[in-house]
């Protein structure tokens, strides 16, 4: 199988115009395909169907008691379908597609596992409480964390982790990783499976079509009958965007312009010992502020960032100058990142004005040294940047290669250590680092972000250097990269459940751009996904997306300017086939023009989908689900859904598992 | 020519779905066409293309002395081209082709006729003065007005229009208009003219893009150099909104909240006799403005408004309730349309706050009964509902079937007289009604509006009744309806320009849908149109448009919940071909989400069309001299283009005059 996949990759790297859709009858008619598809039209017994009309009429918020069980009509199949071939299907199939995995899941024994691992969130303060408060920091558990092959172990002390005899924490399996790839692998690259989870979706897009001609008026009718909650004052979440964009435009000008009347000779740079006022800066950039103009700041992205990620990360320089990007976008400058600091405290108050309009910002950590987390804590807690319409994330750029260049690190192991160590450190003992335990408890997740179209050509196997190991310039792979982040937070995450603290999503950038294989990362370790463009290109890892129902954050109008046109955007196709699919703006300050762009990027889905109200209540309540909000924000909205997490072992061997008996009949009769 | 223009229109009204493009080589190669080609070319002067430059690298405001004409690219047409036979063409084209009908009827002597009748726009109050001040009131001029075969003339006195002597003001000329309609039904039919304009149209969305491609970044630094001026703070006008819609359905929601906290006792009706307080009215309607959301008020479009203006219209009602239209939406009811002013007041001040944004709403004179002006003005006065950011606009439904079937007018001159007689009345002596002769001062121009793709089958021509006599309850047709609208808009202007007061503008809503014929009529009368979609399918009338440079205001939001999907919308074709188009939102409550419609409307085509800030800039430059604001507004703004105006004989004159000489020996080698 190793070997087949080995192929399959070289083919798929290199092959990125693989046709979009695969031809329906490019393979025979499989008898498994015909029991299959049987099987998954009787599974939809009465009871569940009940439940699933509640999920569709479900608005996010509170639970309508008084609501009845509306009459949708329903459409049976029965009789001959899709196979030339009498099939009886008992049972009158419901249509609404996104609840097809949370019912098809249930009943295997792997479910109770994955029940077990429930993400934990930071409650938010209460009333009076101060969120930057130290004194309840646990005490020092006294273990022991050392990385062993790229991955972080902990060990109940030195001597025992002298003797490697770690904790009994459950870790990641290599082995089981790089075996389950391989067969997802070569999986994707089978005829009869193409066929197979074409027709699928195809059926579940038709299905959707169907309901929705049916039962369209019904739907409105309930939301109508639903009191105070509408479209406006439902909870949504911006669930993908970076810190230093989250401004728009217009804002960042007037922030600098508002800056340069209040603080024109506050003292804001030194360099080479010399004291650099505001007034001096744009001087000597040539540039007074009153004269600025959003054209001039330049920061929107255009016609000319279609396909050039390079051009799009130069728009983060305002005026194209790095210096102003340094002073008003971020975190570690002259001014203790002062002014960005206020910056995403307007956002946030905006956002709470809004009052049902969160958001998600990224945070770098880029792991060139260990002290990075200790500064970013510290901005954090000395400038007070808390909102409970924010949760925090922290995204891990893919920039190994530079930094091995200039000799910052040794080899990959070490920037793995740089990010992750003092996390664990803080975990085991949070009085050590309190401004880092403090801020560890807002964090809620990490990212992985980079330009996804730039390849490595490097394949992970068995074969793949272990980080420590790993010290040549070049990147490694996506997978690579994926795969320990995956690990280290997945052991993480262990400990800072058995410490009793809140633990971190997995939600890295994935299927923007570059190889499928990129997608078949995600789909082995994250909780939910940015992007998933790609998704359209594989019809095999796009059921596989829906069945297991794995969050995908989208950006339409960001993908607009940098890989797809909005037109061509698969957020409709994904939404109707019942993927779980949520709104972001990526980034703000580049994309969008008003002064509210979570609801810029509502409006334009709406208008150019033609979405109806139900629609977006529905896209609004799936950013709930995805996000890192605390538990008290989500039992409002989360009904019947489970969430996989990040917890190491069983989620790898689960995905194997589970995928090995979803498809067994089907799988058995290809392998 | 009417023989053969009678088959045209019969064939044009009824068939809906003509082609959307004619072929290209339907019609044999033309060596007219050769020359026409040739001419155009050659009218580029050195000294023309400069202009242009300017015009485009021009954004709306001050015009920036300091900028030099930038070294933009130039495509150099020789040789042989289009025909298969060489034709030299002199000169370097420059490519902005939005220029070029400004230049291209330069030089004809019809255009002098056209530069005395610019439109008189009141001056906004000077800091102090009460707008409302009824003191400088002109003096009786003591003429009398009196209809004539469905026009209003103006007679020095009793005697004089006894006589039938009116004064020597320009006065439409009936046969003029039918003859040049004829001649203009025939020539959209002619398969070489089709060949010829689609072409032209072809040839000017290619040098556009050439043009864009060359330049695109040479545009791109103009603007950034340009100071201060960016697309936030560039003027830009709504040109094309309903009053009864020009909130967004969250605005309304919260509005008609807040009534109810604090008026619920306030009686808001009588129903015979008995006083109905507002906590009545709700609970009547068992409603409690408490349970309202933005979904049960139900004002919005969605997919089941497409193609069903019938379904659009009931969406006025909030909540399926005529009683709460009149309530909050309505000029005339038992609180004097207290509410209604109020929304629309804060809409105006939201635009004030904005600073950059201006709308242009819409009240409707239907001409049931001669009152309806009176009533308007005094609401318009009582509430003082001003706003420096408003200019108003008078829509006139045609709905004289409606009317003719209640008996509430004999026949359609008795409507246009209830629609024109009180303005002429007020015009000539002003203290007879003081309140409506203020009120007039703010209107800037006529719509009219209603279902255009509903037909009356009626044709218009020297055998259809004059209104007088048209008593049947059939409707006249479209192209009626513009005659009388226009002649009697024109009479008015003449005696108002000589009066010295401000003038009216004719702004149809046309080709949204409906025949062919309704561009045509408009494209004779029109100063500037809303929607335009039509032309997508007449080659020749969308030429027509772009050489008459008639503004075209355009809503492809609307358009999307009614018409026309947004991205089959033609905006981007026409404005890379030159013609003249704004943006604007029809209906804020029924199609926008978000709390700036109009910068809704513009983000939303940028973002679809992948639209530059340079041509963001150049729609709005384009709506602000589309508009009705003030010269004092325009005058920032407009520095090289003309208008024309509908002051009656000139303008239609003129239409026919000046297409034969346009296309003299274009026309003369087909007639």
């Amino acid at each position: 199988m190793r070997a087949f996949a080995e192929k399959v990759f070289a083919s798929e790297t290199k092959d990125e115009d693989v046709r979009e859709e695969i031809s329906l009858f490019g393979v025979a008619d499989c008898p498994i395909l015909n029991q299959e598809l049987a099987h998954h039209v009787t599974m939809y017994d009465d009871a569940e169907r009940r439940l699933r009309h509640r999920l569709r009429s479900q608005q996010v918020e509170d639970s309508p008691t008084y609501l009845e069980v509306p009459h949708f009509q329903r459409v049976t199949i029965t009789g001959d379908y899709a196979a030339g071939r009498k099939v009886h299907e008992a049972g009158t199939a419901e249509i609404s597609p996104n609840r097809v995995a949370i019912l098809l899941d249930r009943g295997g024994e792997v479910e109770t596992e994955r029940d077990q691992v429930q993400p934990v969130f930071t409650s938010p303060p209460k009333k009076g409480d101060d969120p930057f408060d130290t004194k309840s920091l646990a005490a020092n558990a006294g273990y022991v964390a050392r990385m062993h092959d790229g991955v972080i172990y902990v060990y109940k002390d030195e001597a025992a982790a002298d003797k490697n005899q770690p904790l009994s924490l459950p870790a990641p399996d290599y082995n089981t990783f790089i075996d389950d790839m391989n067969f997802l692998i070569a999986l994707i690259a089978q005829g009869p499976t193409k066929t197979y989870t074409h027709r699928r979706l195809k059926f579940l897009m038709s299905k959707f079509n169907v309901h929705e001609m049916l039962n369209e008026m019904e739907e409105m009718k309930e939301l109508k009958k639903n009191p105070h909650r509408d479209f406006y004052n439902c909870r949504k979440v911006d669930t993908h965007i970076h810190a230093a964009a989250c401004m728009n435009q217009k804002h960042l000008l007037r922030f600098i312009k508002k800056s340069y009347r209040v603080d024109a000779d506050r003292v804001v740079q030194n360099i080479k010992g010399k004291d650099v006022t505001l007034k001096e800066l744009f001087a000597s950039l040539n540039l007074h502020p009153y004269d600025l103009t959003v054209d001039s700041l330049d920061v929107h992205a255009g016609r000319q960032t279609f396909q050039r990620f390079d051009k799009f990360n130069a728009k983060y320089n305002p005026v194209g100058a790095s210096e102003l990007r340094d002073l008003y976008m971020k975190t570690e400058n002259h001014i203790g990142g002062e002014y960005f600091a206020t910056i995403i405290k307007e956002v946030a108050s905006d956002l709470e004005d809004a009052k049902y309009q969160y958001a998600e910002p990224r945070l770098s950590i880029y792991g060139s040294n260990p002290n990075e987390w200790t500064k970013l804590s510290s901005w954090f807690n000395k400038n007070r940047v808390f909102s409970p319409n924010l949760k925090w994330m922290i995204q891990v750029p893919r920039i190994y290669d530079i930094f091995r260049g200039r000799n910052f690190v040794p080899h990959f192991g070490k920037m793995l250590e740089n990010i992750f160590m003092p996390v664990f450190q803080a975990t085991i003992n949070p009085q050590s680092n309190p401004e880092l335990s403090i801020f560890l408890q807002h964090v809620t997740g990490f990212d992985s972000v980079d330009d996804e179209s730039k390849h490595s050509g490097h394949m992970f196997s068995i074969k793949s250097p272990k980080p420590n190991k790993w010290d040549i310039v070049k990147n490694p792979s996506y997978t690579y990269y994926i795969y320990y982040m995956y690990a280290n937070i997945a052991m993480l995450n262990q400990l800072r459940r058995e410490r009793g603290m809140n633990t971190f999503l997995f939600r890295p950038h994935c299927g923007e751009a570059g190889a499928i294989t990129h997608l078949l990362a995600c789909f082995m370790t994250a909780d939910n996904i940015s992007h998933g463009l790609n998704l359209k290109k594989s019809p095999v890892l796009q059921y596989l997306y829906f069945l297991a129902q794995i969050p995908i954050a989208m950006s339409p109008l960001s993908n607009n300017s940098l890989f797809l046109e909005y037109n061509k955007n698969p957020l409709l196709e994904f939404q109707k086939k019942g993927l779980m699919v949520s709104l972001s703006t990526d980034d703000p300050m580049q994309f969008h023009y008003t002064k509210e762009p979570l609801m810029e990027e509502y409006a334009i889905a709406a208008q150019v989908f033609k979405l109806s109200t139900c629609d977006m209540c529905e896209i609004a309540r799936n950013s709930i689900l995805q996000s890192g909000l605390s538990h008290e924000v989500h039992s409002r909205s989360v009904l019947l859904l489970k969430r996989k997490q990040s917890f190491g072992a069983p989620v790898v061997l689960w995905v194997s598992r589970w995928l090995r008996q979803q498809s067994d009949r089907f799988i058995q009769g290809l392998w």
